[in-house]
C-alpha cells in the first residue's frame, strides 16, 4: 500500500487590476492580465492524501462533504495533477479556510493554490513557482496569483505555457492593509465561473480589455514606486470598470449592495479629505478598503461609524503558498 | 413702448433610452437618439415678457433671481430666439416648476421647452413643432423631447436641421405611470451639462453609442406594441449602460445613492415575481419606477415599505408643451 500526503497553506488575494473574462474557459486563460496583493491573515489550509485504497476522490471543505459540480471541479483538477505525475490514484482532500466562503473574498483563489501545491507535492512532483501558478490557474484563475508572495502580477500570456503569476514586490516591500467589510456571508447567486463565461455579453467588455495594458502599467508602476495615490485612483477606476461590465452582462450581475455603494462613495470623500484609502470589490458585495497600515486605525474607525453592524476583517500583505510539514510515507 | 409677452407650460420627461454625450456641445447635437415619456403631473410654467424698457435680461426661477452662469445660459438662449425674430430686445423671464429642481427630474427639459415656446411666441414667431423642438434642444438637449406630447423620440439627425423630437405614441396611447422616488432634493455636484461634455472620457461611451440603434429599435417597437416586458428590459439595460459610463468618466459621476441601488435591485425582484415595473434613473439619485397604471398602487405600496421616509411623486403620461393665454399687447 502506498500513502502519500501533503498539506499546504495559501492566502487569498485582492486584485487591484481585476480578472474578468477568459479567452479559454477550460484552461482559464484570461482576456487580460491582473495585479493583486495576498492577504496575510486569511488563508486556506488543505491536506491531500493519495492512496491506492481509495475508490474515488472525496473532498471535505470546511467540514462539508462536496458533491455534484463542486466535487467535479476538484476531481477534474486532481485529474490534471495525476496526469502531470503519470499516476492513477484517488485522493482524500480536506480543506478549511478561516474566512467565509463564496462571499467575494476569492476563496477559490486560496483553495486552488493550496490544492495545487499540496496535490502536486503529495504525488512527488517538484513544480517550480511558475509551474504551480499555471496549475493553480486551471482550477481558478485568480488562484494563479496566490502562489507567489506579496504583490503579484498574472500575465495574460500567449498560451498555457506563459500565463502565470510572478511577485512584482515582496510582502515586506510595502506595508499596506486591507480592511474587508463583510456585508454578506451568503453564497453568491451567480458564481464567478458562470459570470466569467458571460463577460462578453456586456457591450463594454471589449473596451475594458483593450484598455487593460494601460491600467496594468499604471498599477505596476504605482506598486514599484509605493505611490499610494496613484494606486488608489487606478484601482478604483479598474474596480468600477469591472462592475460596470458585470452590471451590463446578460443576465446582469449586480454584486454591489446598497451598503457597498455607501462605502464606495464615503471612501472617495475620505480620500479627498486627505485620508489615504481606496475601495475595491471582487465578485461579491464585500468592500475591500485598502490603506497604508499607518492609516489603518483611522480608516477602521470611519468604516465602523458608517456601517456599525458589519464585521471588518483586517489583513496585511501575505506571503507565498507554502507546504506545512510535507510528508511522504511509504508502507 | 412695445410689450410682448407669452406664457407656456411644458412637462419634464423620463427617458427610456437615454441621452448622454454630445457631438456638438454648442448646438447640443446628441451622439445618439433617445426616447422618453412626458410626465403629466410635473410641469414648468414660464412667462417671457420682452420690452424695449429693459436694459438687460432678468430671469427669476422659483422666486430666485438667476446670476452668473445659469443666467448666461438663459440669455444665450434668448439671443437665439431674438436672432430668429431679428429683434434686439431684452426680456423678463419668470419661471416656476412644481417639482424639485436639480435633482435628476430633468428640470432643464421642461424649463427650456417652456422658454422656447413662450419666448418665440412673445416675439411673434410661429414655429412649428419640429422648429420648436430644435430650438428647445439648443437650451437643454432633453428639452427637445418635452415639446411634442406623449411618448417622444429625439432623432440624432445629421445636423441642427433634423435633430428634433417627434411623438411616436400620443399621451392616451398607453396608460403608464411613473412613481418618482425622491431620494435627494439637493442640487447635483456636477450638473448634466458638464457631465455630457466629459462622457467621452469613459472608455465605454463609444460602445454605448455604437449599440444605440439596436436599443432604440427595441424600445420604439415595445412602445408601439404596448409590450411592457420588452420596454422594462431594454429600459433597465439602457439606464445601467448610461450610469456605467457616468461612473467610469473622469471625474467619475456616481449619481446612484445606496437607496437608489436598493430600489433598482428590489424592482428587478418584484418584476421577476410578476409585478410589472422597472426602474430607470436620469442624471441624479431619484429613481423612476415605471409601471402600467393598473399596477401603480401595488408598486407604490412596495416602494413605500422599502423606503418609508422617501417622498414619492406619481405621474401619468403628459401632453405637449403649450401656450397659456397667449397675449401680445401693443402700447
Amino acid at each position: 500500500m502506498e500513502l502519500k500526503s501533503a498539506t499546504a497553506l495559501a492566502h487569498p488575494n485582492i486584485a487591484f487590476i481585476k480578472y474578468w473574462g477568459n479567452r479559454d474557459e477550460q484552461l482559464r486563460l484570461p482576456q487580460s492580465g491582473s495585479i493583486s496583493m495576498n492577504l496575510a491573515s486569511l488563508h486556506t489550509e488543505t491536506t491531500v492524501r493519495f492512496s491506492d485504497d481509495l475508490e474515488r476522490d472525496t473532498v471535505v471543505v470546511n467540514s462539508q462533504l462536496l458533491v455534484g459540480d463542486p466535487l467535479a471541479r476538484v476531481t477534474g483538477f486532481l485529474d490534471r495533477v495525476r496526469s502531470l505525475a503519470g499516476k492513477q490514484i484517488h485522493a482524500d482532500v480536506v480543506s478549511s479556510s478561516n474566512f467565509p466562503i463564496g462571499a467575494g473574498i476569492a476563496s477559490s483563489a486560496s483553495a486552488f493554490a493550496a490544492l495545487a501545491l499540496a496535490g502536486s507535492a503529495a504525488l512527488g512532483l517538484s513544480l517550480n513557482e511558475s509551474e504551480l501558478s499555471r496549475l493553480a490557474r486551471t482550477g481558478s484563475g485568480s488562484a494563479s496569483r496566490s502562489i507567489p508572495g506579496g504583490y503579484c502580477e498574472w500575465a495574460r500570456g500567449e498560451s498555457d505555457l506563459d500565463s502565470f503569476s510572478v511577485s512584482i514586490l515582496p510582502q515586506d516591500g510595502w506595508d499596506l492593509s486591507d480592511l474587508i467589510v463583510l456585508l454578506s456571508h451568503s453564497h453568491k447567486k451567480v458564481g464567478s465561473t458562470a459570470g466569467h463565461s458571460s463577460a462578453n455579453t456586456s457591450p463594454y467588455q471589449p473596451a475594458r480589455i483593450q484598455d487593460a495594458a494601460r491600467r496594468l502599467d499604471i498599477c505596476r508602476k504605482a506598486i514599484l514606486e509605493r505611490d499610494f495615490s496613484a494606486l488608489a485612483e487606478i484601482s478604483e477606476e479598474d474596480s468600477t470598470l469591472m462592475h460596470a461590465v458585470m452590471m451590463t452582462q446578460q443576465p446582469p450581475l449586480f454584486y454591489w449592495e446598497p451598503r457597498s455603494l455607501a462605502i464606495i462613495k464615503a471612501v472617495k470623500e475620505w480620500r479627498a479629505s486627505g485620508l489615504p484609502c481606496f475601495a475595491t470589490l471582487d465578485a461579491g458585495p464585500n468592500v475591500h478598503v485598502i490603506c497604508p497600515t499607518e492609516a489603518r486605525d483611522d480608516v477602521y474607525a470611519n468604516i465602523h461609524v458608517l456601517v456599525p453592524d458589519s464585521q471588518i476583517l483586517v489583513s496585511g500583505v501575505g506571503g507565498p503558498a507554502h507546504l506545512i510539514n510535507p510528508t511522504t510515507v511509504e508502507h
